[in-house]
This record gives structure tokens, sequence and C-alpha cells, in this order.
């Protein structure tokens, strides 16, 4: 009998797509065969491989900095958007939009170096604990995705993180949580700047974007970073339909899977009408070309990773 | 009796100090020992591992390009800097500068899809020869280099290309000729664009430039795609300078290297005055600290590979 690599998941056809795909493109001599080098796997992050809700973890991460901050700056208990952080007003953060975000973002992770931000993001997600679930953040990672990115690791198959999350941000704690090397988390960045400093040469983060990986620009982000054609790829929202699309493309056996958050009592339930991870587009493509559309809550025995990491 | 890894590089102190870093670096339990997954070596491209004179080949390329397209566009014939280009004029060209090339590119290897373009840069550098050398480009590239690759990888190291010249043009045919597969090509970039075409998901290649992956773009690059600290770096012109001030800096056995043009019989001798691979500052910092300068005609007993690509 053959051990399962995907205990987490239960029998049924998400399982079963997922075995068979692998069996197929590593059968050497069979008709879908896929050489080692060519085996590139797509995983988004965010509600893909941890939980998105009740807000981008990410984003908590910004507003407990703005937070942490505060005290050196007054001026801030007067001006927006950080006078809605402070008073815990969601809907005002809310109305200041992706350019409130961009502001909070400039006064508390820019202007440092890379190293310096690797530090506070690594320090932060040590000890930030979900709202709902009273655990840490990095024990909120789906344990059926870490099996299946095992599981194609162990299969010779080349493991990328994709996330509309920021690059810095992931790295500093994607090869402790899922083994995933910096080199291999693609992500949304801002530009940085080279200088040489009295203490040596250093990045500088500016507040400028430099890539937005989200939506039409995880194509982007793919090709730019890793230049082949990936032949699979595992999202959960419309902001992954464009890299499901790319990776789609072209010949060969592939696999497009999209988690369906529908366990609102060991998760959440959620898809059309979420703020953060909204599934809509995605879902009626999936439908209509096939691909495979994971139920959390009938396809998963277990959610959440038992190991501390 | 160890099997010489490097046998086209005469014995002194370059290949004295590339085998004693490997060896210090490898040996486990000793003080400099580097695990496996942090052996991170940076090669420059253009005269580093290829031939950059009379002109970067990739310049040679467009150029090709405005040629084998002028009969679609009789425009051209009286219109900079396509004029110059046609009638062969190298000063008229030089006047136009990078905003002139970039008027080029835009003409000719833009709004194309990225398949498109791999295909044209793959097409061109199958068939196109050196003017001096009468061998393909591909044949043009140093085997002391190759060896060096090579050796840096039979050893664990990850190998990455960080060329000032465009990514998609150095990955259409890096793997053949380097043995590095596209994801370990770091270089400039244009910014592309996700399209939905009749045929499927596509993205064009627009004439916005992404990254100038040059000078003090390359520690930029470096970080954006590698997202750690290199260990080993080898270069050739100022525009190297910071990527091996970048590589120094923390702790750690360090292998910075500049290789030097000094033979202008098998090659070309060249450095402060040169309109292709300027090096002047980068060659005193390396003096003043201590890295290797390859003196080319004295230290490599061989030029060019032998083994067609």
């Amino acid at each position: 009998m053959m051990m399962d690599r995907l205990p987490s998941w239960n029998d049924g056809a998400a399982k079963r797509a997922i075995v068979d795909f692998v069996t197929r493109t590593t059968a050497e001599g069979g008709p879908d065969y896929v050489p080692a080098p060519d085996r590139v796997a797509l995983f988004d992050n965010d509600g893909t491989l941890w939980v998105e809700q009740p807000m981008y973890t990410q984003l908590t991460f910004v507003l407990d900095d703005v937070r942490r901050l505060a005290p050196q700056h007054p001026e801030w208990a007067s001006t927006e958007p950080f006078k809605s952080v402070l008073e815990n007003d969601l809907v005002g953060l809310a109305a200041a939009g992706v350019p409130g975000v961009m502001k909070l973002l400039a006064a508390t992770q820019c202007g440092m170096t890379t190293e310096e931000f690797n530090k506070t993001a690594g320090d932060w997600v040590e000890k930030a604990r979900h709202p709902r679930f009273d655990r840490l953040y990095t024990q909120c990672v789906y344990q059926p995705m870490l099996e299946l990115i095992d599981y194609l690791k162990a299969n010779d198959f080349e493991v990328y993180i994709v996330t509309g999350g920021g690059v810095e941000f992931v790295r500093a704690w994607a090869q402790r949580v899922y083994g995933v090397p910096p080199r291999r988390v693609v992500g949304s960045s801002l530009k940085t700047k080279f200088e040489l400093r009295d203490a040596g040469p250093a990045l500088i983060r500016t507040p400028e974007i430099n890539l937005v990986n989200d939506g039409p620009g995880k194509p982007v982000g793919i090709h730019e970073f890793i230049g082949k054609q990936p032949i699979a790829a595992f999202g959960n929202s419309d902001g992954d339909l464009e890299m499901l699309q790319w990776t789609a493309a072209g010949t060969g056996a592939r696999l497009l899977l999209l988690v369906h958050h529908t366990d609102s009592e060991r998760e959440y339930a959620y898809d059309a009408h979420s703020a953060f991870g909204m599934l809509s587009k995605a879902l009626d493509e999936a439908r209509s070309r096939g691909w495979i559309v994971v139920d959390m809550k009938r396809d998963w025995n277990t959610i959440f990773s038992s190991v501390s990491p």
C-alpha cells in the first residue's frame, strides 16, 4: 500500500485530481511526463496557504506598526488616515482606500534598510496572534496545503509562492513556515535604492511602488522572476485568476485549483461578497473550465497545522 | 593528485584565490564553512562571460533588427536614429544616446509577446557572428569562466547571471550556453502587460523601462530576485562595482573578482577609456580592497570556448 502523502485531504475529486496529476507528470515515458526542471508549481499565499480574514495579515502588521510608532508621532492623533487607525475606526480607514494604506506604509515601513525591515517583519510575525483563533498567524496556515507543498517537492516540483502581499514581508518567514526559500517567493514590492552608508552598502525601501503582483500583475511577476511556463497553480480569489489563466495556457498536463472557503465553523465562509479574497469571476471560470474547486468544509479533515513553526 | 577543475587558468594568484575560497567555504566544520543553500555566486555577463567589443552584443542584435525590419518602414530612411543605423553611421547613433537606443528598441522589440521576442532572440543568437573573430557570439564566451561556473556548481554553489543586458535576451540562450536556467538570470527589463487574446493569455513587451540592472541597479535586482546575501561576485567593469560592494558586505568569506581585459591579440585590451565596459573606479577599489584582478593575458591560457553550444 502506498503511503498517503495527503492525509488531511478527504478522499474525493480534489485529492484524486492532485494525485493523478502528480502521477502522470512524473511517469517517465508516459504521455504527460514533464522533466523535473519544468515542474513549476505556484501557490498564492493569502487565503490559499494561510488565513486572510478578518483582514489581510500584512495589513494587521501595518496597523500594528502605526500603533507601535504613534508615541513618536503625536501629530498622527489628528491626521488621517493615522487617526482612524489609532481610534480603531476601520470604516474611516476603508474610506481612505489604497492611497490611505500607502500613506501608512510610507510612514512606517519605508526609509529603512531592507535588513531593518526584514527584522521588523520577522519580529512581528513571531509574536502576533490571530484575533479569533488566538494562535500565531504562522500557525493559521492550512495543513492540507503544507502537505501539498511537501508532496510536490518530494516529486521534484519547484514550488513558488506568488503573492499579492509584499515580497519582503513573506520572505521574512516563508522558509521557516513553508520551507520555501526567499528566491522562490514572488510578490508585490516597493522600489529600493542602493546607498553607500558609513556602515556599508545598504538598500533603502522607498515609498514608490515597483510591482503590484496581483491579478494581471501575477503573470508579469511570474514571467519576470521565473521566466518559465508553470504547470500547476493554486489560488483562492479573483486576484489569482490571471495566474491560473497563464498557467493553463500552452500544451501539456496542467493542474489548476481554487480553495473555496466554505467552513465558517472551523475557519471562514466567504466568496463573492468579501472585502478580502473576493472570489467570483475566478469561481465561474473554474467551473466552466473544469478546474478543481476545493470545498474546504468537505475536502479538508484538518484545517490548521498543529506544528509550531 | 586532484583533478584540475580550472585547466584554462594559469597557476597564479587568481586561480589560487578561487580554489582557496571554494575549499574553505565547503569545508564542513571549518571556520569559513557556508551551508550549500547560502553559496550564492553572481556573474556579470558582458565582458565577464562573453565578449563586449566592439560593442555590446545585444546592441548589435537591436541594430540587426532595425535592418531586418527596414523594408516594412520606408520612413526610417529619413528618420533618426533609424537613418544612422541604416547608413552604418555609428557616430550619428552615438549622438542619439540612450534615448535613441530606446527608440530603436520600442520600434523593433516592443509590442510583441514575450514568446515572440524569445523566438526572435533565440533565432538571432543562433546565427549572428562576431565581426572580428568570425564565430558565433555564443562561441565568444570565455572558457576559463565556463570552467569557473562548472567548478562552483560542482561545489553546490547557486550560480546567477546578473547582467545589465536584457533579462529576456539573455534567458533565451543562457541555459544552452552557460547551463544557467532562466530563473537564475537577473537583468534589465521592460515592463510587460498581461492581455487575454483570442489565442490565449499573453504578456506584451511595452517600451516602458522596468529595471536598469546596472551599477547601483544591480544590488536592487539581486535583492529583488534572489533575496539573499551573495558570497561571490565576478565582474569586469564599473557597472559591476555596486554588485561587488554589495557582495563584500556582511560577515564571512567572500570572493570578489574583476576580469581585466589586457589581451589585444587574443581578445581586446581596454579599461578606463572604453565606451563599452569602462573599468576605472572599480579597478581602483579592487586594488585598494584586495579583490582579485584577473589579468586576461597572463592568467588565462585559453580565451574562447572551443565547444559549440
